[in-house]
């Protein structure tokens, strides 16, 4: 198991976490012979040359390429688009990320946020500064609607809290897949411009890739409904943060909550800290230290308890699509 | 149907919304002979001299006294404290409250608040009013203990929807029961001392009575780990807000979330305006203008068709308990 040293050693795999993960997924009966740990400034170049699976905070592809005995690689990532093409890894190796270990966290913290989106808390953190009582009332989640751009585990794991909730939640996937838990009905890409006038709060959630890139500008901000809430979990460069600064200054939105920058640590003089109705979160929304290891000890833990069951594994990264 | 003048239209009972509601709980076997409606300064008096049932925004208990065919009333409103005793109640007369009418709004309103303190919402203001750009990192519920005073139909409300965001929910209940969706635990009032130290957040959700009044004042809230959230969505006269305010300026809670004062409005010269990480919310937890009436008529319309059934009815005043 390899850390990463420029990251909060919170995020760390430990022999224990993993141990107690394997315990726990195959009652005792997988245990493994020897686990060691290292950082990545620190490599422990006996135990590379011997180990089986390889757990790891940053692939380093050329080394991996030269082990002997491995058959498994376990990423500490979601994404793994920086190791692609896979036409590295050794043949029979199988590659498995960290998809879902950010799960618990964000869906909870993508709740409260749409929740403060409609319950316009952005416009009532103004009136307490004016000290002014203005008792608007809003009504309960049954019948918003929610629209989220990006379905996959980050976007799920929201859909789910928000529908327990109450709330009518619509998806917009790259590819439109069946019935999913949370999801009221979910579109491909062509349909966004027809769903955003239903929209009461929209969530963008997706990756940022060449599609995605400034998929919201002035136009599809605009087609929202007047009084509608913006929430950003995904990445900055989604969005025109400029379009979206004017329509909440000119009251089309009723308020949006950011979590990503283009620029981290936002600088002090920029636009964005005072914007009105616009909550700035620091990169918060999805990270849980305390739980995202363990999530990762349990997605191997319990593909090696699956193994001996010959039942089907999770988070397999197919090297054709890529993820 | 009796409505009252000095309350908001919007959560007057109409006919449609009864026969709306009386046709979908009775699969259209449950019709009104006749309904009339009224605000309670013009009386419709033919009516009253008719009626078998009264549905009551503000009853005028006098008045019910004389009524001849009554054999039911619905209040709509949940307590029927002002009506107590309910000696003047005709023989055979049975009376139903409005319990539960509050119960989506304040379900995501609660849940919303309790993630507001757990993310630290309130310091995260103050460190954008700064400009300052402060990334500590908030776990996900599982693990965080939420204490809920008050284990009625607003907290039960409000422990189902933290439970299913995977908080660990306990329940104080003047009368504990057994196990009730959404707390893993119901202690009683002598409980309040020892749970106090293990609670991340506290929720007030209990009525005010001779025996809640003050019930939180310097020593409970001190009792209350470092860090810790408190949320009032009850009545202000369970607790004592200067001390409250005094914890919160020298750190020992992280933030506190109020929804309801000794005077409201609020007066612009309140201290609680400005201490800080206290939010202000202007008395909106639980109020849904655009479901609160046909939640009332969905007591009433699922109660007929109960009869009907022969099946039990629910919020039946019982005059003895006087709730």
């Amino acid at each position: 198991m390899e850390n990463r040293r420029d990251r909060d050693p919170a995020y760390g795999m430990t022999e224990t976490l993993l141990r107690t993960a394997l315990s726990r997924a195959s009652a005792g009966r997988v245990t493994p012979l020897w686990v060691k740990v290292a950082c990545d400034d620190a490599r422990d170049a006996a135990a590379w040359a011997q180990a089986d699976i390889l757990v790891a905070g940053r692939l380093d592809t050329a080394a991996v390429a030269q082990m002997k005995n491995l058959k498994m690689i376990q990423c500490t990532s979601a994404g793994v688009e920086g190791y692609l093409p896979l036409d590295w890894m050794p043949p029979g190796v199988e590659l498995f990320n960290a998809s879902g270990a950010h799960a618990a966290k964000v869906s909870a913290f993508g709740a409260m946020a749409v929740m403060m989106l409609h319950e316009r808390v952005p416009a009532r953190i103004a009136a307490q500064n004016r000290r002014r009582w203005d008792r608007t009332l809003r009504p309960a989640p049954r019948g918003q609607h929610v629209l989220i751009y990006g379905a996959g585990a980050l976007g799920g794991a929201v859909a789910e809290a928000l529908a327990s909730l109450g709330f009518h939640v619509t998806g917009v996937a790259r590819r439109p897949t069946g019935p999913r838990p949370g999801f009221a009905e979910i579109a491909g890409p062509d349909d966004l411009m027809r769903l955003l006038p239903t929209a009461d709060i929209l969530v963008v959630s997706a990756p940022l890739t060449d599609e995605t890139r400034g998929r919201f500008g002035l136009a599809e901000l605009r087609s929202l409904p007047p009084g509608a809430g913006v929430l950003n979990i995904a990445r900055a460069g989604l969005m025109d943060y400029t379009a979206l600064a004017d329509l909440l200054e000119e009251g089309h939105l009723s308020g949006a909550i950011l979590d990503v920058f283009e620029t981290e640590p936002l600088p002090p003089d920029a636009r964005w800290w005072t914007v009105p109705n616009l909550m700035v979160f620091p990169h918060v929304s999805a990270d849980d230290p305390t739980s995202y290891a363990s999530a990762c000890a349990s997605i191997l833990a319990d593909n090696l308890a699956a193994m001996l069951r010959g039942a089907p594994l999770r988070n397999h990264v197919d090297p054709r699509l890529g993820y």
